[in-house]
């Protein structure tokens, strides 16, 4: 197909569809004239991959482009691949935090005994550890401590949401492809799914708790009826 | 305390503060002099709070300029700050997503199937509910109807957090100062929390299923003593 159809196809713009083409995410198709390409299948799924980890997983060209070539390189393992999603979907996580920042003794300390009290065995410096104690060290600028007693829970659930993960790995195999294409959009949009998840769960108990001035609480009665079991 | 001392006390660079001033995000000092002012202990506080918004929890200048407009209006009930909140964060979240690209009709009939399931209440056009129907549009623009298996346990590790975070907002009350900042901190905040205690239980969980290459098997030895009961 020529690159207008690609991108109607798509609904990704022939201008966007030339730069991922530059900057090395979108493979070239097959020259049919010194100024024409035929692409197929393959260049449009991969536009779709493309779409999904920057315009919903929020990832930059340049994190794109490296678990791309992840998920490209056949030699790397599927643990290294996580490593590799990992980091990039950090990044647009915490779009504005200095990569060099690194966070206190005693938030890495205090991430230590979390993994400790729970069982979690992992590298050294895991993107994780460090994410989760910058926020700590956060909760502590702000003079907000007592907001650690968040850990216990958030931990559970995500240890919860994690065993779903790699459940979806390991149901997409045996072959490579499929499982680390799992890996890389799970961790970009996992995040969006789950913060999705819990924006729907908050609104709903903010509700029921009657938070002062719950200007919500006429359409209670409103949604009542579509609150049966299926 | 002069401008050069509430930069050093709070990390924050005088142009960076200078800028909060323009911005309207930071209030402005007792001015001492036609071109010196005088900042207090408010102050700080404040400029802690912004910086948490905008590095840690990736909130663009406007949203947090939304939120803090949100927490100094003592007349907005709690619930609204919550509202205001989690569009602020979900734009943080999704940062390229058109606000204009509405989700499928099926989509967004899927995540009322699940709100039905679970007995979550909310208002019609909840922002959760556009961020977690994007993300199954995305799954299903790359053929990966599969994922949707993730929406359960997603959902209940969801439930988990929000039950947590609303319970923080309950005890930093009774007066509303407090409450709100849990609100717009824990909201903002929360997703990076949660993503990196995600990626912790990930790489724990990875090494455990033994995905295929785990080069990181060898290190479970250095790791050991530490896994113990404290």
């Amino acid at each position: 197909m020529k690159v207008s159809e690609l991108s109607e196809l798509s609904d990704v713009s022939i201008a966007s569809i030339k730069f991922y083409l530059r900057e090395r995410l979108l493979f070239a198709g097959t020259a049919t004239s010194a100024t024409r390409s035929d692409y197929d299948e393959t260049h449009l799924a991969r536009l779709r991959l493309i779409r999904a980890l920057i315009e919903v997983g929020g990832l930059s060209v340049a994190a794109a482009r490296g678990v791309l070539a992840a998920i490209d390189d056949s030699a790397m393992p599927i643990v290294d691949v996580f490593g590799i999603a990992q980091r990039a979907a950090s990044v647009a996580l915490t779009p504005s935090a200095q990569p060099s920042a690194q966070p206190s003794a005693e938030s890495l300390e205090r991430v230590d005994r979390l993994k400790s009290e729970r069982g979690w065995q992992t590298s050294e410096l895991d993107p994780g550890a460090l994410i989760t104690a910058r926020v700590l060290d956060t909760f502590a600028a702000i003079g907000r401590g007592d907001l650690l007693a968040l850990l216990p829970s958030y931990a559970a659930a995500a240890e919860m949401v994690a065993h779903a993960d790699l459940a979806a790995v390991t149901a997409s195999g045996p072959d490579r492809r499929p499982m680390v294409e799992t890996v890389v959009v799970g961790t970009a949009l996992g995040d969006a799914l789950f913060a999705g998840l819990r924006r729907i769960a908050q609104e709903d108990m903010a509700r029921r708790l009657g938070l002062p001035g719950s200007s919500l609480s006429p359409r209670t009665t409103d949604n009542s009826s579509r609150n049966v079991e299926r």
